[in-house]
């Protein structure tokens, strides 16, 4: 007697209700032809995650639960676990899952742990669910769990004393670099110590500021990985899971059994999950094209300045979406060098994307003989290099206006961190692809771009010469800010693992002046963030949702 | 036998801890020299409301602990209730008031019901608390609550069956128009229902996106109001409640008794609420100020066009910071006519701000002519009307940069909500004063301070004129949108009241393609909002913290 699962992975879009339905209706399908006993699809499957305050809209949650219902009626043959939002008669919803057999709901599990940090909101929404289920599909007994569930010691104790055999768990586990190997490592240990198995289907996805990865994985009751699914795309895996695959047959009530169907064996590689620089780098991809598709556009434009950020971005959006949709805009000012400009060009031509040159100049004079009568007597400053920046961005979105394309902003998250940028300036733009991607990860991601190719679209010039905003004579970023690897090791230190001030003067790393500085940037950038477009998470800590701040905020953390 | 009660009213600062504890101090000695038995503070006085994530930070804690230390040992001959973070040895935090009496914290309340919803993030935070306090003061059994602990009916429900006579209240309720009477309206249910009286401590002051409007208030055991402190601003309200306007004594335990004194009678005058264009502009100018200055600002720049908005928002920025601390920046292009010019400076000189014209002409003909070999072919659109705005918003910027100016946007709610705004144009600014203030309300606040003086700073021809963003010829904002009435209609019903496209459909108010159409600007706007500056919440439902929609959203609410 065995289970055969099939975990489907599937890019559901937040909103897109027929949409939606209609994948899932396909990976219940697919299921059927694989004649898997249960399949499993991610968390609120049917609304796309997360849902936000769509889900105090009455009407959504009506239309979520039609989608439910006819659903319903394609499970048969099989147990369907689909992700949905459920209502009580008092009104109160739940993140739940919808346990499909018959052609009917024949269960219902609401989540019993709601994650409130981080960038989850869910306890705005949802009540907690209390009441534990079990059911029997060939053979085995299964118990459900909702993402959050299955990270926490008390659900799966419970399900495993209760009898359940393999633990189901649909999620929609946000991606962070490096997520896997903890989702891995954490659902070992509750395999362990319940003895029993793990399958656990993960959502695939951008959306907004957040990336799913998929993942989806079978462990065994020993904590060993025995099944891996795609990283970053639609994938459905199918596995048996044979009796000493699952945890000992245990007592305990059934909220239903579905028969067991005798079938010749399967058993997929285990696949390696990708190196870290693979990882994040399609992450990117997936996050931004997701951005790009899932709002309408097709196109997107950018400045190419030289500079390692916006060439790396030309490949993200190169390799996301075509290079026939990402287009180029080199704008010179007086303060370029040749060298940046030429390099500009070899990225964009390197990439095969179209690349317009549109000086800057006659804007420039203009902003200067406009300005001049009420600066008189003032001397130059960070006003007139905002300026270059600022007429930078109103290029950009007259394409951006003009031709239906979306920009991208350019800017690192040592730069966004720091308030390193023109707000209305550099900072222009729809999705701001490397808004959490520390300088130094910059440089690593283009080498490994231009390692694994297609082409080698990165000039050794541009990962070898000084960063430079090229807003002044002679400016290199290091003019203002400390050597990249010293502030990307203060600000992981300050932002990503919420060090204080005192702790990171503690570890006796940095000079402590240079702490202070660093620090104090951050605090006075808050302003400048808030305004920022959205972009991918890939650290344990981006600024957005993950990060709430206030603006108005006297407190000094400097000593 | 009577319990004096003083209600202190401060206006604190998120994070500012030594300033804070200056003004805590100074509360509670003006209280001693009242002699007072009790002197309540504001919910979070310690830290400033909301403190989001500053309270992730450990050492914030610590020294918000030390502060409540420092303060208990300035509580002698009466009892502070002060509002500070507590935590407990495993690391979780409260929400919690500390009982300061005889130098020490004789007792600690933590809040028990966290609100979650609206612009409330609670449980991201903290725990709720599960012990009533009730301690006795004056001879009266006094009664601990938290804001929301008032406004549910099971812990005032609790604390009178325990005995308590008076139920105090510390708070941090943020405003928006009407709230005074809600908050009345409840609280004397409760006052009713348990045969208590109340006495509501609120914060008063800006922070972000919120103003706090004081109003902290007295009722007693029959829900009548008895006192009524300032609105929007600092005050000390000092009442004695004599035997009958307390509950009967009750019994049960008190955590600590402290004695009565014999004093003369005191008893304020009952003070009219505000009238409801007052109270929202007294909002206004206080959220503007507190915004302005607690983030070291003095001076604020606004464009002035010679529309109702940038002249309402110039009439806040006097009234809120002296018209010494307002320039206005008059732009004309093109296609601005000469009686808007000339309104833009009257409304200027009748302030007594300073006005300076600036003519964007040089430049959005440098921006055509770099432009017209990339559009060749292309008629003009949006995109050139979008190109003035974005210069205005550069001009802008450039005199923020040089002069270290605030600058102020001056769009509406009903802008916001349609899109009918350029991102890095108009939009440009660090506070959108009017952000939750809709179109019509914009006219009647404008004859409001047209009425109120001093002066009569908005001319007629403002108030009567149709209004235009003067990007075209002949243009008038009716071009696109629905007339404002008919606007600002549909968008309470939807946004505010979140009322469904069919629920609105079927009111039989508005022409159904009208409604379809003003609700999908809306939708489609949401990338515009999550880059706009913040501004004051004044409705019940504002855009910001309280409104989380996706951008990413295939949500069709269209039929």
């Amino acid at each position: 007697m065995t289970l055969r699962l099939a975990l489907a992975q599937c890019n559901v879009t937040v909103g897109d209700l027929p949409g939606n339905e209609r994948r899932l209706e396909e990976a219940v399908r697919a299921a059927q032809a694989w004649r898997a006993d249960v399949v499993l699809t991610p968390e609120l499957a049917v609304t796309g995650y997360p849902p936000e305050d769509l889900l105090l809209k009455p009407r959504f949650i009506d239309d979520n639960l039609a989608v439910l219902r006819r659903l319903a009626g394609a499970a048969s043959g099989l147990v369907a676990v689909v992700g949905f939002v459920d209502r009580d008669r008092a009104g109160r919803l739940y993140n739940a899952a919808g346990v499909l057999t018959g052609g009917r709901v024949a269960a219902v599990y609401r989540k019993q742990r709601l994650p409130n940090y981080g960038v989850f909101d869910e306890k705005r929404y949802f009540t907690p669910g209390d009441q534990p289920l079990i059911f029997e599909a060939g053979g085995v007994r299964c118990g459900m769990t909702i993402c959050e569930d299955l990270w926490l010691d008390e659900p799966p104790r419970r399900l495993a004393a209760e009898g359940a055999q393999v633990l189901l768990n649909i999620s929609a586990s946000p991606y962070h670099a490096g997520k896997l190997h903890t989702r891995e490592a954490v659902f070992a240990r509750q395999a362990r110590a319940n003895r029993v198995a793990v399958a656990h289907c993960n959502l695939v996805g951008g959306q907004d500021e957040l990336v799913f990865d998929g993942a989806s994985l079978l462990l065994n009751p020993r904590g060993q990985l025995t099944a891996l699914a795609a990283q970053f795309r639609d994938d459905m895996l199918v596995a048996d899971l044979e009796p000493d695959e699952v945890g000992r047959v245990g007592r305990g009530r059934s909220a239903f059994r579905s028969p067991a169907q005798p079938r010749p064996r399967l058993r997929p590689a285990v696949r390696q999950p990708l190196g870290r620089l693979e990882e994040i780098y399609r992450a990117l991809v997936l996050g931004l094209r997701d951005y790009v598709r899932k709002n309408g556009f097709s196109t997107v434009v950018l400045g190419l300045s030289g500079g390692v950020d916006s060439a790396l971005t030309a490949c993200l959006a190169a390799d996301a979406l075509g290079s026939e949709h990402v287009m180029g805009l080199v704008m010179p000012s007086r303060y370029s060098s040749a060298a940046t400009q030429r390099d500009a060009k070899t990225v964009g031509a390197a990439l095969g994307m179209g690349v317009r040159e549109v000086s800057i100049e006659p804007l420039f004079r203009a902003a200067l003989g406009t300005l001049r009568p009420c600066f008189a007597g003032r001397g130059e400053d960070v006003t007139e290099q905002n300026l270059q920046a600022r007429i930078r961005g109103l290029i950009t979105m007259a394409f951006s206006n003009k031709f239906g394309w979306l920009v991208l902003t350019t800017g690192n998250k040592s730069e966004i961190a720091t308030g390193y940028c023109t707000l209305y300036g550099d900072m222009v733009g729809g999705f701001a692809v490397l808004k959490d991607v520390p300088k130094m990860l910059v440089y690593e991601l283009a080498r490994y771009r231009n390692r694994r190719g297609p082409g080698r679209p990165v000039p050794d010039s541009v990962l070898r010469r000084a960063p430079s905003a090229e807003l002044a004579p002679n400016q290199t970023d290091q003019d203002t800010l400390p050597p990249y690897p010293v502030l990307d090791a203060i600000l992981t230190a300050y932002v990503e693992d919420d060090r204080s001030l005192q702790e990171i003067l503690a570890l006796r790393r940095f000079p402590p002046t240079l702490v202070t500085r660093v620090v104090r940037m951050v605090d006075r950038a808050e302003y400048k963030r808030r305004q920022a477009a959205p972009g991918i998470k890939i650290t344990p800590k981006a600024f957005g949702k993950d990060r709430r701040i206030p603006i108005t905020n006297r407190y000094q953390v400097a000593a």
